[in-house]
């Protein structure tokens, strides 16, 4: 929490040469508010409460963070100048990361973070006390029924959630007018069959006309939950989606590493804020390189008590496998929505099969 | 151009071991196409149409370059699919940098470009035959007297377009509704005591809903320029405001975190395909640390003909000076834009003077 009523404060760390530090620090507050040489304002008023101020510069490793309280008034309180404001211009320095927000008390309300968040999740798949299951249908470029196989056995098998890969959009192989409803029946006919509460979410994607259209769409088959890439979609479109969907939003990581936000900013508390009500990333040891304990923080981010936001459910994929459900449980517990994709799916012709074996696994 | 006709050719810089590199590329073929195991895929279609190829694999300095020929198909021929097929997983990858993107004969039609592009800015503002003239009202938190001040005075010295800063927003000390009407007048007034043309680009930010209403406040007030922040509002929401604005567009690079997208690739190319009819950059030896082959190359990528999409006019910006613009004009020749801020309004008192000096500068 920020202890300045009226400040966020953003922390950054800078790899300079330490007699840079403390210079580069008071340029990064004046670059992420007023962005003009200091000795032009005369206006007293901008000075005290529009330009930011560096409230402390300390050794962190070989780098050093500099901690800079930025006026809450200058971010609109709307999602897309908060992340101006924060990082902005900051973002085209190479020598500067943004790893660090604290905000004021009651500041975050305002953008309403998860709308379900992990009780929603578990209000509408019926898993109480237990991890989340969840996979992909995949390749995109394959018929619809491939893909409408897929989704009839993963719910069939008692899976929690499928999504659409985040590489399905709307393209002329796989239009979303025909793939959402063919998918969302299958599910639904295999819900009937097993009792079971299988959630489909498709990937909503494009510029808002099309993602109005979309949601129309999805909304009229029944479909219960969507995936939407924040960083392509843009940050506040996504804020926007949360508010107006009336279902739960995962948040897929993509293009989410081209800004050097550290992840557990960016993926835990930013994509909470705006309104995820999961938030997949990389976990350790998979196709992707992030370091267990950034992991692990993230997880933290999205789930810890957060100034009256509920939790978001984080989602550990990239690469991961059935022999590592032990292993995630022990890392984040049973709050948490495991995703395995590519594994489920080498099984082939065994698909049913192994699907259960994961429904099993996080039921044991 | 690529050589393949529905197959754009994406180069991404590995920072990985010799022993590594072939595997790599291996890797990101299929993260950037079908994210799944090869061997679980059947359809035949799908591993000759669908799945990326690996083109060529070389040394490049201390890492390795690697070209990668991804499905036209799979990008739907939308922005964000578009990134996402190109840069959205492997965005996650920090060994992974996307250096260069070349696109099959007509396919960048598709996205339309530049509406208005240099020639469409050159009409607007008169200026037919020498770099243009740039500035910005700042800073934030200033009284709209100060800002309707400031914008008046740089019309009555001549200047051809005024911006808002791109932290002015739609803040409570700023409400976009009373400073844009306000701020227009002012140029009206100051353009029609000179016999004028001085263009007025108001910052558009926000989630759509609010966009929709800026563009509608903006059009009915007169303005006939804005500003935008592609990465900001979401690459998908800026390629629809290009198509519907009816106006020229500024793009502005904040939060562009250029340092895992080439900078050439994302303000050259991309800001252009997808409709920027100027982009701002950050210029070398300003308060950013791009190297000068580096600005040179986004120049030439906005202005250099690309089938059929209009050319879009390169804005050197970050801290430039009055006493570099010959060096500017030698570095960019005259289609160019010249941008200086904060400089102008160190001026203090004298400001219709420094900012006259400005106009002078490019028009001798």
């Amino acid at each position: 929490m920020s202890p300045f009523p009226d400040r966020i404060v953003a922390t950054y760390r800078l790899s300079v040469p330490e007699a840079d530090a403390e210079s580069r620090a008071l340029a990064i507050a004046t670059e992420q508010s007023v962005e003009m040489p200091l000795d032009a304002i005369d206006d007293p008023h901008v000075r005290s409460e529009i330009v930011a101020r560096v409230v402390q510069v300390r050794a962190a490793g070989d780098a050093f963070e500099a901690d800079i309280a930025i006026s809450t008034q200058t971010t609109g309180h709307e999602p897309g100048q908060l992340i101006n404001m924060v990082f902005g211009n900051c973002s085209l320095m190479p020598e500067v990361q943004l790893v660090g927000l604290a905000f004021p008390p009651g500041f975050v309300q305002g953008f309403g973070g998860p709308r379900f968040g992990i009780a929603g999740l578990r209000a509408a798949t019926g898993a109480i006390d237990r991890p989340l299951t969840c996979t992909a249908l995949k390749p995109q470029g394959s018929p619809l029924a491939h893909l409408v196989h897929l989704a009839r056995t993963f719910a069939l098998a008692g899976l929690d959630l499928v999504k659409d890969d985040h590489g399905l959009a709307n393209q002329a192989f796989s239009p979303f007018a025909q793939r959402v409803p063919a998918v969302q029946r299958a599910v639904d006919e295999a819900n009937r069959a097993t009792g079971g509460r299988t959630l489909y979410a498709p990937t909503l994607s494009g510029a808002p006309a099309a993602l109005a259209e979309q949601l129309r769409i999805a909304r009229d088959c029944g479909v219960r939950a969507a995936l939407v890439s924040p960083m392509v979609v843009g940050l506040p479109v996504f804020a926007e989606l949360a508010r107006t969907a009336g279902m739960p939003l995962l948040a897929h990581p993509a293009f989410g590493g081209a800004a050097r936000i550290a992840p557990v900013v960016l993926f835990g508390q930013l994509f909470r804020l705006f309104g995820a009500d999961a938030t997949i990333f990389t976990n350790y040891a998979g196709r992707f390189h992030y370091p267990r304990e950034v992991c692990l923080a993230i997880a933290d981010a999205a789930r810890r008590p957060w100034d009256g936001l509920a939790a978001t459910m984080p989602v550990p994929a990239g690469g991961m496998t059935l022999d590592r459900v032990a292993e995630m449980r022990a890392d984040y517990g049973d709050d948490v929505m495991l995703l395995i994709g590519g594994n489920l799916l080498e099984a082939g012709a065994r698909l049913l099969e192994r699907s259960r074996a994961f429904a099993r696994a996080v039921a044991g």
